[in-house]
């Protein structure tokens, strides 16, 4: 007889087993599928998501984290078992609060929503979208609103963050990016202010599709990931699916006149690779198997992809690589033209293209905006002005159009409020992360300079990924960097790869520390 | 509220949506998925099985049948409510016969048997097989058992024809196929004393991977099947698989060194996937939207690849675009000389690689011997033994391993017994429609020749794709060509062809008429 903690367990296998099962069906619909497909695909996603809903739900799985949890009781904090019961449980009080009927409403309506959005954007058409919009937002009112009393809540976004980056509050995540914020404007003005201008024109020109990906499938394997566990497809939307830890789908949009996607698009979606894979073989198939706080994620591939991606002695390992694939465009090109090229600094109006420096102010406005909104403060169609407004005082642009300023991104279509604040917050966790590797691993620089990422990927691996979901992102910063979120570090480092591109001083700092 | 018909449509729809869930995985897995990931992907094939099972045999769903089926008892027959119901409660009926523990026993025992068989192949070692065929053979006796008294059931063997031919008797597929086995041998005689041989050449040599992907895709597109609602991937064992009837998954095994594969396999596997295309938008997500008789698909697959693609005008409208793709191999080659190597006929070791006359008496030994096995009448120490007799006898070959004998397919390792036989039926059901097609499709060789398969495609789907799985295959026999199962037409054509070919006298066909 199976005691209640296998029983959980292979409950919990099951569920595990449909998400998976749906990430494939979901993979396979961007990067596979025959277009004629898509209606059928709707309904069989759809399928797999309420049965493991159901399940999710169901009184079966809460009676057996009681059992399971009196079981489990004595154990330390950090045994599995005891974790595993404890995520479980978290999961399934959220699942429980929101009625049935809430859900699949907004299951139907975003839906349709971001089909409204597409066809919005193509026409630039925000009042077409507005009322999409407006349900969007009204349902999530109401999905917040679910967790009236729920532990650690207090403010009325706290639920839909906690969705992405579970325990993170809404102050906390407005001093964390507002602080990111205050502290780049002045160096983003300073690189305006200095007049210089980078050439990336390297980056630029006809790159044969089929040399580019053969590029890309060496640079992953370069970093490494497991051979045989990965695969590298196409598609119009980047994103990495782990269809298992040993099973991960990165995906890259390649641009015949661009070399930059096949480059530090690639490396950001390893970088996600690398933490799936990272979870050891006993948390598999549980729910600690997948790293759950989209921040945390998002560290992993803005650490690959801009502090290894496009530091100067990964970039002078790649070179002759780059030249000898690449003659037209890149045969004479030396370490500091592509180091130059790779950091460059620009204002420029669209999220996904942005570099670096300004992709944080690019967040800090969609995350004022969506806070704004849920606190009354913002009449939703005001929206655009609101946002042309500040793209003009945050980057100094005009938004010639609103397919190009509010209606960009697919996220408040798809009813994602609360998603894009993790970006930033993966890009500050980041950085307290290399401030702790570059202390803690010896000779990094010159190890990545020789193509050895062994000594940093096992950093990474036993500090972090080896964890899975087994703590709370605050938990997880607590043992990995030995404090809470800081965005010095990452201020700092910016700063410094400023100072090394555009001359900017140093100096200066004090005015955004907190 | 909805009817009890509307809710049994929806449970349908999910046991549908988990089987096609299935199949994709299960394609990706074939076909994508990097090897590291078998292990989980077992994990989740399992999973999307268990809970699908779990549905057809529910007490609910046997309610809903109930319930839906007094809602629908003065329909027609042949409506599609009626006959949702009919073909919901044979599914049900069936599935609840068999015992939880017993069909996962049959799981286990034929996963660790398929794997003991690539093994035992790879040694030639039937005596490492043995036990594992035993356990197989042990679990399907005891699987049969269970449908004791079963409507229409007599002998032990006819529950394991029912899964793959549903309704089809263990004597009438022994009439069947014993009368295909004796109208042939007489004819693989004729050929082989006439001393005549065809020189297929042609069809070997160096033919670039890159340029058989390209030519197999336009002759798919050329049938057509429905632009944007298919792919083609290479695998190594070729299949055909619908993610849905407007998302077909063709695959092939391409050989740089014969041609054949890229032309007949991937033609073979597109009559599978025209015949899932065919089924009307209205039966999608119901148990009559995947034809259910293997032997009618394989009607579909074998008429497109043998009567139409070996087919002296179909040879003809392709030799121009493979003279101008494979100019080494192909470029001086006539329509004769491409028409004899594609009927060439004559005896070999391999199921898969036989040409389409001596194909039949492969699977005549094959029935054979699974037949004796399960009347006792055949130990399964001397099945190596009683294989190599019958293959000097029907085919005058000596066996020199059992590797290239009895080992050589997978079936009996996956448990499938009774699975063989349905490929020869699919020859004697192309052969029946091929017969009626010609009489009512007017100019249809003119047309094939101009490349022209409206007429034949529209034909097919009016007269059999548009039935999906309503009807018993008898039934469908009735309304397709008007009469039962005959195997007089296709040995005719047979006969016919070879007469063509090898110049053998077409008299004598009173010896093998039943």
């Amino acid at each position: 007889m199976a005691t209640e903690l296998e029983q959980l367990r292979t409950l919990l296998g099951e569920i595990s087993d449909l998400g998976r099962a749906r990430a494939l069906l979901a993979w396979d619909e961007r990067t596979q599928m025959p277009p004629a497909g898509a209606e059928m695909r709707a309904e069989q996603v759809a399928t797999l998501a309420r049965i493991r809903h159901e399940r999710l739900i169901s009184d079966e799985l809460g009676r057996l984290i009681d059992a399971a949890g009196a079981e489990t009781e004595s154990l330390p904090y950090e045994s599995d078992a005891a974790s595993i019961v404890r995520v479980a449980r978290r999961w399934w009080e959220k699942a429980r609060r929101v009625p049935a009927e809430l859900r699949a409403e907004i299951t139907r309506s975003s839906s349709l929503a971001e089909h409204a959005w597409v066809d919005a954007r193509a026409n630039s058409d925000f009042a077409a979208f507005l009322p999409h919009l407006r349900r969007n937002v009204e349902l999530r009112r109401r999905y917040a609103a679910c967790f009236e009393g729920f532990d650690g809540f207090e403010h009325e976004f706290d639920p839909l963050l906690d969705d992405f980056e579970p325990g993170m509050t809404t102050p906390e995540m407005v001093a964390i990016l507002g602080e990111l914020r205050d502290g780049l404007r002045p160096l983003i003005l300073a690189i305006g202010r200095g007049g210089q201008t980078v050439d990336d024109s390297c980056l630029h020109g006809s790159f044969p599709i089929v040399v580019q990906e053969t590029f890309a499938r060496e640079l992953v394997a370069d970093l490494p990931l497991q051979e045989g566990a990965w695969r590298l497809d196409g598609t119009v939307h980047p994103f990495a699916a782990a269809i298992s830890p040993a099973d991960l789908r990165i995906t890259t949009r390649f641009d015949p006149c661009y070399i930059g996607a096949a480059v530090w698009s690639v490396i950001h979606e390893a970088g996600h690779a690398l933490y799936e894979s990272g979870v050891p073989r006993e948390l598999w198939r549980s729910p600690l198997a997948s790293p759950s706080s989209l921040g945390f994620h998002e560290s992993q591939s803005r650490l690959w992809e801009n502090w290894v991606g496009r530091s100067r002695p990964y970039l002078e390992h790649l070179l002759p690589r780059l030249r000898e694939l690449f003659p037209d465009r890149l045969g004479t090109v030396d370490a500091d033209t592509l180091y130059r090229a790779a950091n460059k600094i620009e204002p420029s109006l669209i999220r996904v293209e942005a570099d670096q420096v300004t992709y944080n102010l690019h967040i800090a406005l969609r995350f004022e905006l969506e806070l704004e909104i849920f606190d009354g403060r913002l009449e939703l169609a005001d929206l655009p002005e609101a946002w042309n407004a500040r793209m003009e005082e945050y980057l100094a642009l005009e938004v010639p159009d609103d397919a190009q300023g509010v209606l960009q991104d697919v996220h408040w279509g798809a009813g994602m409020f609360g998603y894009f604040p993790t970006y930033s917050l993966g890009n500050v966790i980041a950085g307290q992360l290399w401030d702790r590797i570059t202390s803690e691993v010896p000779d990094l620089e010159e190890r990545i300079g020789r193509g050895d990422f062994v000594g940093l990927r096992d950093w990474l691996r036993e500090n972090l990924h080896r964890h899975g979901n087994k703590f709370m992102p605050k938990e997880l910063m607590e043992r990995v960097v030995g404090g809470p979120i800081d965005v010095a570090p990452y201020v700092s480092q910016l700063r410094q790869r400023a100072a090394e591109i555009y001359g900017v001083p140093l100096n200066g700092t004090s005015q955004f520390r907190g």
